[in-house]
């Protein structure tokens, strides 16, 4: 029987899970048929997982489709070959290998689509990859047949207006941060969330993250961590001006409004998971909600947040004698 | 017309504003009939407050019910008197004069009835209390006249278990806080979130506060703001040892056990909003979760959450020349 | 009799008090015979608050000489002109008009020559422009009388090292910052302080600060706030991407090592007092010392460095009920 | 040759090193002649290690003086006894067995003899205690051979008036600590530096650390890493009510006064290293000042502050993928 497991909490995300037949040889009961492959590039060890994962697959009788940029590290692969969007189109499942920030990057371009995306790690563990190259073939197999938690995440949508027009926007798994775009240079904004005015702000900017990004750019900046589950979103402050400036945590749901200041003397910049996306003027307005699509993370059963937590925070390190 | 305002439903906090008819100089129609008072003691100008509350509603024709400790301070109020748990039973909406934490042990008292909860400040602006006492009776006879909104809070409910028995619980509206009892020394415990293992830690204690507490002593600590709408709560360590623990934010719905460890020199306290409810021994069990009874939160209308942050935590001062 | 007070030396701050001769209505036995003029451009106030010590000092007979660049400013001031450096060869005493970022520049030019700086502060007070425009003449007429404290500032000496050629150079009073030069992307070092490994680092950046930048930038990123008369310096990271990292404290004696990592994407600026001084490629040391001369900074008798801090930081500001 | 070796820096806290003479199997010449020892109790690898010393000091014809609490757990040890405070009048340097608290515990004992002490780690790597077990004979041997440095560490003195009458007192290495007694209270006191007043304050208490401490208690709440050589001391707020309190470094030579607040409603406690030395009144005055005498703290040759740090501060673990 299928064993494909998927959350079922409350408040959270969970796909609603469509029972599976039996698994058996007969490839129309397959919970997958078509899988994609995406690989940082610049890696040899990514590039020795992705030609494993192309040997496997092939075996087992599944069409494989490797990203277009990714081919061109593999050599010989022999399976066609397509872009981003494409995979997202004509995949089932999407396998990733690299670090979070590779998946990052799968993950705003598959999050339209809805495609399942699974993580293979190479280098440390991470947030989101968490599938180790030792074990690669033994977790594919078992998400393969069925054996996986879905856990959704979403993403935040950013758009820059100019008196009313948009004039940039960017998709963030992560954070977006507003910054000078020249560090050490503080920048003066306005902050109003569901149309309320919170807090005027001169700083070096400010980290807007999901629950994804609390353990990512924000921590450093003395954000929470927050629960992937959770429909949040905090906003750090940035070598804040004003001393008692905190972080806060705020609905999900709300519109953010950041309404840049007049008397900026440099451009602050929009970034997206680490990517300049615009660049602002004095009295533009930047606004940030989430995205309605979310992305469909694929874990082995028995994922742990906090497992994660403690492995690559150092937790289990302790200071005293 | 009437503005009577309320919220809906846990998480959303929307309005569902029940259309009422129009007001009228019949007692039959009015939003409220039966008004309970609770006051700080030890201060004359809450007993002022108090005095010019009883004035009024007795011109007014409502019923009046004073607390009986508060009876104690108010000189000839003749008015009935009741405990506040039979206040709860009997009134529509009680009205406490004092700080933040006057009105955080009221709410934990009245929670259970679901009374509605008005706050007059005597001393500065507070996050709960925010009708002020030189607007006191014009801000009273707008929320009499069904002009307001209703803000639910929950509360948290802890419960200490020594060999599976229970000894000792209590609520909590801010926070609960596991801490040494004496102060400077080391309690040593495991943290279990909805059955995970989190992290066994070394530190001062932990706070867990809900959202409403999260601007009070879960602050101090470097916790973050969160909004009063959310169904979240935070898990803050004090002093910890391990330098890279962070302050969590988890959904309310979570089951949060701590598991006493065996060393602890000391007994571990539990206090509740700031008073001890039960001692620990090593081994003992102590278990969070989120009471089902909300208290009912009484503003005026335009109440904004960020302006009493913005006063509250002098972000209008800034650090710059 | 003057009351001539100033610092003997770097680290203790007493007072090596030349016993000055009883004033008299002679000129050969004043303190001061030139005082040297420097104002903030672009701001109405302080042209005319140096349009008033200009009337004042020339009536009362002093030598009066004015920055080249401000005195593009002041209109039909009739006083003879000179260099930033010059009025440091010239002046026995220059008055700064402006806020501590005028102060900073001046002190950097003026350092050389020892030459006593007072501040008059246009707009709020500052740490280091402790005149207010209000009691402009008293206080200065006070100075001038002798009744004044002198503190001693140390700077940092920052020099750039490319394969062991010296390839950027610059002074800070407050700080000098390493950065990405954009904002929100990591850089990777390695930090020695005299010659013994501390640590490799990645992050945003690091801040090295004198006791007087303590309350500047490096306060807002998580610094402690140092005693001015501290002869010390602290290193603090800016978002480490290492949760432990911490602020350390050491020696101003010290000499900073900064190895540039081999890795970095993009080319880490260094900035002194806000303004980037140099860009470091790969491998490049960047080093950090205390230059040997001081700026002598004057304060009008009873300047409080704490009664600035409450005044600046907020501190009677409380967050309670 | 002796390799006597001593520090040498400008601010430090050295030992002026007397040449001794070449080392011989003459007795007459050796460095140390008489060996006391301490011991944490309670532990079987402590008591190993004393074990192995006894049995090498004796071999090597050294005079051995045991502690006489640390005497009833070596059975047979066949060697003199005296109290803590005998063995700084009769040894030359005494070993302390055990973690960085069993060091402080006979600092503050030895610290007016200014004996040598040398610490020995069972547990994990110290700050203090930096031989570790598996490597003791031959670096004890080490340091009998003259092969050491010596490293003084100052300590504060802590009294504590009524009515100007001193009614407690006590020593510290490490921190004293104003505190609630009860945790989770807090208290309110009004702080002078050298006379100066700096701020009122309502807090959990105030932590006063060396920069001994500054790696202890003091770190968790947020104060800076203070290089153990610097005559400075810190001062950091524990959960502060005014958010934008900070911790400051001040001079050691500092008189810091707290005058503990009429409103207290607890007794706030004064603890020095962790143990309670005294209990205030309302209106008490607790005093703080560095003692005149200090430590003398032995390290083999080549010990490193930063190498200490990195171990015990997890510095090597990176957060990143």
């Amino acid at each position: 029987m299928a064993t494909y497991v998927s959350e079922s909490r409350p408040m959270s995300n969970t796909l609603s899970a469509d029972a599976k037949s039996a698994p058996s040889s007969d490839q129309s009961s397959r919970t997958f048929k078509t899988i994609g492959l995406i690989g940082r590039l610049g890696s040899d060890k990514v590039v020795d997982s992705l030609q494993r994962l192309v040997t496997y697959l092939v075996a087992h009788d599944y069409s494989v489709l490797v990203e277009d940029r990714t081919a061109t590290v593999i050599p010989h692969h022999g399976q066609p070959e397509a872009s981003r969007r494409m995979l997202g189109e004509l995949c089932d499942l999407v396998i990733v290998v690299g670090g979070d920030g590779s998946l990052l990057g799968a993950a705003r371009a598959l999050c339209r689509s809805g495609t399942l995306i699974l993580g293979v790690n190479r280098g440390r563990l991470g947030f989101l990859t968490d599938i180790s190259p030792d074990e690669l073939e033994t977790r594919v197999s078992e998400v393969l047949a069925g054996e996986f938690e879905v856990e959704q995440r979403f993403l935040l949508d950013t758009v820059l207006y100019r008196n009313g027009v948009a004039v940039g926007n960017g998709d963030a798994l992560n954070e977006v941060v507003l910054h000078p775009g020249k560090a050490v240079r503080m920048i003066e904004f306005e902050l109003f969330i569901d149309g309320q005015f919170v807090y005027s702000q001169r700083s070096d900017g400010l980290i807007v993250a999901t629950p994804t990004g609390s353990t990512a750019y924000a921590l450093s900046g003395g954000g929470p961590i927050m629960h992937p589950k959770l429909d949040v979103v905090t906003l750090v402050p940035m070598f804040p001006h004003t001393l008692s400036s905190r972080p806060i945590v705020i609905d999900a749901a709300s519109e953010i409004r950041i309404h840049i200041g007049e008397t900026n003397q440099s451009y602050p910049h929009i970034s997206c998971d680490g990517q300049t996306r615009a660049v602002a003027k004095p009295n533009d307005v930047l606004v940030i909600t989430r995205k309605p699509e979310r992305i469909q993370l694929v874990h082995p059963i028995g994922h742990n947040f906090y497992e994660v937590l403690r492995s690559k925070l150092g937790w289990s390190h302790r200071l005293g004698d």
